[in-house]
Order: C-alpha cells, then structure tokens, then sequence
C-alpha cells in the first residue's frame, strides 16, 4: 500500500540534442496507462514482471522501450514505468499530451523524490540528497552528496537521536518517580550523554562552513591595486588544464563563473576592480563596492606589484591587510612580477612588513610569483588548497543550510538541559528542553515534518526527479 | 556475429538540468565491462538475459539501473547495454572515465546508428530518418522521417528497383541472344517500365521542394515600404498561441529562428529591410540585400499601407510584384492598416491594381488586413497554409537533398535508356545507362555505398545515437 492514488508523468532528461529522452510515471495506474499509449507485441506492461524492458509502439509516433517496476520495488515504491523514446521535443511532449488523455497528471518539480520520501523508501536528508547528487560537478561535492544519499549521515543523525532517546527515557523514569523524590538517573551518565551529544550536534552544525565550501565553492578574492596583475593572474589560474571539470562531448559546463577545481577542491573567484589608497569620487564608489565583496571572501589573495616604488607598494600592501579580518578570513600576500629587474630590494620590504604584521595568533604567509611567467603558480595553488581547509576536512560535513540550523537549535536545547541540570531545575523541565531538541533532529530526516517544509524543500528540485 | 569488435559508449541524454542521463555502450565487450564498473547483488550482467534491468552500484559514485541487450535483438544488433544514472555531469564524465579505461573507445556521432546500418538491422535512408526523427518539433516534419525509419519510404524504392531489375534481366536476355539478331524482350512491355519508374523517380524527386518545405519550414518573406507594418504584422503571427511549437515544463525551443506552425505546416520568416523606390545610396544597398533574400523566399507576402496616397501605395505594390518570380514563388499582397479612417478609395485601387495583373496563367490574391487590430489575419493564416501547398500533399516526401539527386539521376539514366531505345541503339549501351539508374538507387537504401559517404552521413548525427 501506498499513499497516493493518483498517477503522475514528467519528462525526466534535459531538453536539447541528445538520441534517447526518457519519461517516467509513478502510481497505481502506471502501467495500465501505458498500455493504453503503448502496444506491445508480446503481453501488456500491466503483466509485466518488475525489472523488464519491452519494446513496443506508441501509435503513429514512436517505437519505444518501456521498463516496468513493481511496488514497492520501484524508486518512488509505488509501481512505476519510464518510457525510452528518440529524443525529439515533437515526441516527447505528443507523448506527454497522451499520458494525460489516458489518466497521468503532469509532476510537479521534485514529485518523484516526495513520494519516495513520504512512502517510506528514503528520509528526508536523503531526498534532499538526490538534488545535491545531481548538481555535483567535481568530486568532492560529489562524495558529501552521495554518503549523505546513501544514508551515512542519516545513520549519524541516527546515533545522535538514540543518545537523545536514552537520555529523556532516562529523565521519564525519574518523573514517573518524582513524588517519592528519588533520583533514579545515573546523573553522572546523564551529564556524560548530554556533553557529548550537544558538542557532536553543535561540531556537526560547524561543518556547514567546510560543507558549503565543498557544495558551493570556496569563495575567494584577487584584490590589488591596478595594474598589479590580478587578471593576468585570474587568467593564469584559470588556464591551467587542471582547472576544467569537464570536457566531454555532450556535457557542458552550467556555469558561467569563474570557478576552478584544485586538488578536489573548488574555488569561486569573487569579481574585484583594484584597490588603492588614494581615489578620486567616483573610483571611490568602485572602491567601495569592492570593499563589500572582499568581506564575502573566505581567501583573500592579496596581490602587490613588486616593481613599484617599495613606499607604494607597501602602502598597497597596508590597504589590503586593512579590510581583511583576520579572524574570519584567510589572507594570502601574494607578490607578483618577479621575473621584472631590481625587485629584489622590494621582496625583502615585503618579507620585513610581513613579519611585522606577524602576532603569536596570526601568522601571515606571502609568495613571490610572476603570473606572466607562471613562477610561483604552483606553490601558490598549493596554498589556496591548504587555506581552504576542505581537503583535511574528514567526517561527516552538513551541507545544507536548513539541516545546520536545526542542528544548531538542538545544541542551544541541550546546553539549556545541561545548564537546568547545574542549576538542580525539575526534571520535567529538562525533559521539555530534550523533546524540543529531539524535534530539531527529527525535521533533518523528516521524522517530523510538516507539508510546508516538505513543499519548500521538493520544490527546488527539477521536473522528473 | 557482427562487424565491429571494439566496444564503444556515449552519453545518449542531453547535457543539462534533468534527473536521469544515459550511457550507451554497444560492441562485443558491453557486457563484460558493466561488469566491471558496476557491482550488481544478483548475478552479472554477462549472465543476465536480455531485455532486463538491473540495479547496481558504480562504486563510490552512484547506484544505476543498467539494461542489458543481446546481439542482434538490440539497436546496434550487437550486444549492448543502457546507463541510467542521476544526471550529474561528474557522473556521466566519471563513469564514461571508468568505461574508457575498462576497455571501451568514445564513440564518434551517430557511431551507433551506423554500427545498426553496417550490421543490417535498418538501411540507410532509414538510418538516415533516426537524425530526422530526432530533430522533429511538429506533426508533418516528424510524420515524414517515420514513414522513412519505419521503412515506408525505402519500401517504395525497392518497388522501383524490382522494376528495374526486370527491366534489366529483360535486356540481358536479349545482350545473350544478340548475335542471332532476335529481340527477345517484349518492346512494349519495356517501354512501360521505362516510363512509368522514370516518372516515379522523377516525381519522388520533385516531392523534395515540398518534403523539404515540411523539414525545414516554408521560407516565407514579408516585404513592403518602411512603416507598412511588416513588423506589427510578424509579431501578431507570432504572438499567436497556436504558434508556439512546445511549452512543456522541461522541454525548450532549440531555434532562435522565426518559425510557427499553422494547421501543420512550418513557416521560416526571412528577415527583409523596407523597400521603397527612391532611396539615397546606403539604403539602396540594405534594400539590394532585402531583395536577394525575397529571391530565397517561397512565399512572398508583400505588405502595402493603405493609409499612404494612393499613387505612392500603387508605387509600392508595382515596386514589391517587380521583385518577384511568379513563375517559382507564390505572392501574396496583402492591405494593411484596415483599421484607419478612409482607406476605402486605397482598397478599391488595389483591387483593380490586382486584377490588372492577373492573367490567364497567374492569379494573384490580395488580402485586406489590419495587423494592429487582427482584423483579416484568420483569412492571413488561411492563405498562407494553402500557398504553402504541404497540407495537401500526399504519398511520399522526398526530405533528403542526396536522395532527390541520387533520384533525378536515375531519371536522367532512365530517360537515356528510353531515348537509345527511340534510336535503336544497340542494347549492350541501353543495359549501361540501366545500370546507372539502378546504382543511383542503391546509394539512398546503402546496398552501394562508400566508406566516404557513410562518414559523411553519420557525422552529422549527435554523440550517443
């Protein structure tokens, strides 16, 4: 048994030149539908066993393959078809307009994965996994979408959640006994859970920042005055063969950005005009609305053009180091045009005000590079893979907004238990703050959802998935 | 047994946002290799029989379903197998990775189709009609290359080559008997075949104006003076909802062109500039190009501003009739402006400005319209569709340029034949020209072919078909 009664149908490839589009149905009269636009030589789709393919013909249109899964061994466990035809825009919609002459309704966006959610074949973080699963395009956003697909992370939101349990069962006990003013709970064991569990929820909702970067790329920004290099540097960065994801017939590339993937990990570069100390008004509003970018940068690479004068030079390097905060952003001085005569006086001017800068806290690095030349290319690569911090990330890494917020909610519930606890508070108290966060935790895997959520969440995804 | 034994994959989906792609892989090796890259619970897909799914695991990258087909029950006729995987451009470019190091080879566009013509599982004009079939957005265009995949169309031809063949094996009898000076073949049976597969090659290569017209649209021209309302006109034909080809949540509109489709029938607009008789240099040169794109046109609608004094008006229709071919395009005038006060003196003059023109051979149309408030622009559409000539077309439609000329040189062959017939030349000369016609044949349904020509028809075919 199911929970829907109605059948619906989505064209499930992108549109555009390719030789085969695929449309998939999904409810009770899949295949019986089929039957009415398909005929097949040999025996109807409705008897079909599951896992088959038949070749059969959509009248005057087409010759298809249809393939025939059974409930609940299907995707969204209802029984289920998908229809193989040329892919055509003519025979993809004519086929769609007969779907819904013979019963289908045409799918909203994400429909497919809601119904595999609310019948039980996957959970939330899961469904929602699917999306990121589909729009990775470099390895390590892959790998996070995947392990969260396959379950790891719900297994260890799992983990967390059974902590939980055993603790509020541990606190009802002592309510059910509250009268006789005993205290049942081992409060020693009850303190040790509650620790761990609201670090590993609040370490978990830390990972977000890692966990975006992996999705989203890390953002970083090429600042510098003008003409100190900073496109032909972007460029340089850009060209290198490495930095292309993908380049095989028949896939593109979505984006239009300037990203890279270095080392498995992917760099956004933020847009910037240059820099400088003095401007007149109008150079200022740019200024300024690099300033604003600047502050968005996770990495911030510095560029100085080291054939200047060393007092403009330094007065560059001064302007950038004074709009990075140091404390939440990574900065890397960067000075170009090396391969230029009688830069030498100027590298050591570098080396001397970078160590001056440098505290017991913060320790800045700098390169010398010539991004016409390529010298220094490699070693500066290197330092914006290891001032990412993503490829020594291990563990599980949130990636979704929603979840980190839920899980950062559940740690402020649980350091409310622990701190009622210090301060001898009812056990019924404590038992509402652990219920509050076990909610948290449930809205993640869909434990507790509500059609709001589930709407907003299935409504991003695209049509046919 | 097939003709290849290198085994090859491609993409067979569109590149894009969609929830599943497809991998194809044909060749004597598919088996074996899904069975490397992907790890299935029940069985490999070397044993699995044909026309199955199974679901398995790409390891560390995704779950798939994967079809398995056996040689010859496959498109290919060689063994073969499908990829269904989330629709991810690091999938597809992982998996197709992994599939080239386990031994299969990139294929080259429209490899697989011509792997399904050279192992004799469709002939050429039929693999030809899979591009076509592909490229359809409406009715006609997609009815014509199913009749051609389907092999309705190559039917016919062999119709015709069965008749020469008999023609042929007529005249052989006699070449055998030649010396005895004895003409065996029946004349007049003979000059019957001759006539009457001539002028079916010969009307099959006619119908490629018109199959032409229905693949790629009916190029139509709308010309007149600046501020007619060339442009309102075009605009309230384009902005009828009948014209939209497909809005289909997921499928899009490749071309930019502007095309729409009346009661089935595709129109291609030709952009043109305003023409007008006096014009100072510079113009005269737009209006130069405007009048070599009305010689590229089928239908010519040519737009007069009834609001204009009359002689000017009557300048203009003079200036656009001048300008077309009335022997090879089809002219429609047309009165815009309808709507204005006191355009009824203008209609009365070019309706006695058309029928001074008509003769007995040409009969124009005029069509008074207002472009602005839609006024006459049903009895527009009407018009157009019948100058269009395609609703009404029947029997087969020729689409394929190599084929009208691979036809009209059968009919040049065959009307050779039937002249050396007239003059009593001797029949070893008449067996020649019938053996011309006959390869000319062979060339549309493959049975001659060069490897020239096949790389020169699968090129155009998209990767993965």
């Amino acid at each position: 048994m199911t929970n829907y009664d109605d059948t619906i149908c989505a064209p499930a490839t992108a549109a555009g030149t390719g030789a085969i589009s695929i449309i998939r149905l999904s409810g009770p009269r899949s295949l019986a539908i089929i039957d009415r636009i398909v005929s097949f030589r040999n025996g109807s789709a409705a008897e079909a066993p599951g896992y088959t393919l038949k070749r059969g013909d959509a009248s005057g249109l087409d010759e298809v393959l249809v393939a025939v899964f059974r409930a609940p061994h299907s995707y969204t466990g209802e029984d289920a078809a998908e229809i193989y035809c040329h892919a055509s825009s003519y025979i993809v919609s004519t086929l769609l307009d007969r779907l819904v002459e013979a019963g289908c309704r045409l799918a909203e966006g994400g429909e497919f994965t809601r119904r595999a959610f609310v019948n039980g074949r996957m959970d939330l973080a899961q469904a929602e996994a699917v999306a990121d699963v589909i729009a990775s395009t470099y390895e390590a956003q892959h790998r996070v979408a995947l392990n969260q697909l396959r379950g790891g992370y719900s297994a260890e939101l799992r983990g967390i959640r059974d902590q939980l349990l055993e603790l509020s069962s541990l606190l009802e006990l002592e309510l059910d006994f509250a009268e006789e003013d005993v205290e049942f709970a081992d409060r020693s064991r009850l303190r040790e859970l509650l620790d761990s569990t609201c670090s590993h929820c609040r370490q978990l909702a830390d990972s977000f920042r890692v966990g975006n970067a992996v999705r989203c790329g890390v953002s970083t920004a090429i600042v510098g005055a003008p003409n100190s290099g900073k496109s032909t540097l972007l460029n340089a960065l850009l060209r290198d063969d490495r930095a292309i994801v993908s380049d095989i017939p028949g896939t593109t590339r979505d984006t239009v950005e300037e990203t890279f993937v270095l080392d498995g990990v992917l760099f956004r570069f933020i847009d910037t005009a240059g820099i400088r100390a003095a401007a007149d008004e109008v150079e200022r509003l740019g200024i300024e609305r690099t300033f604003r970018k600047i502050e968005q940068a996770e990495i911030v690479v510095g560029v100085l053009d080291l054939s200047r004068p060393e007092a403009e030079m330094l007065a560059d390097a001064r302007a950038i180091v004074e709009k990075v905060d140091l404390q939440m952003q990574k900065l890397l001085i960067v000075g170009n045009k090396c391969d230029l005569q009688g830069v030498n006086k100027n590298v050591k001017a570098l080396n001397d005000f970078v160590l001056s800068l440098n505290s017991e806290q913060d320790k800045l690095d700098y390169l010398v590079i010539s991004a016409k030349s390529g010298s220094g290319l490699d070693s500066l690569r290197s330092s914006l893979v290891s001032h990412a911090g993503i490829a020594s990330a291990t563990g599980t890494l949130v990636t979704n907004a929603r979840h980190a917020q839920a899980l950062r909610r559940a740690a402020v519930s649980l350091r409310t238990v622990s701190d009622s606890l210090d301060q001898g508070l009812p056990t019924d108290l404590l038992a509402e703050d652990l219920r509050a966060a076990l909610a948290e935790l449930g809205t993640i895997t869909g434990t507790i959802t509500t059609d709001e959520i589930l709407g907003e969440i299935f409504s991003r995804f695209c049509i046919g998935k």
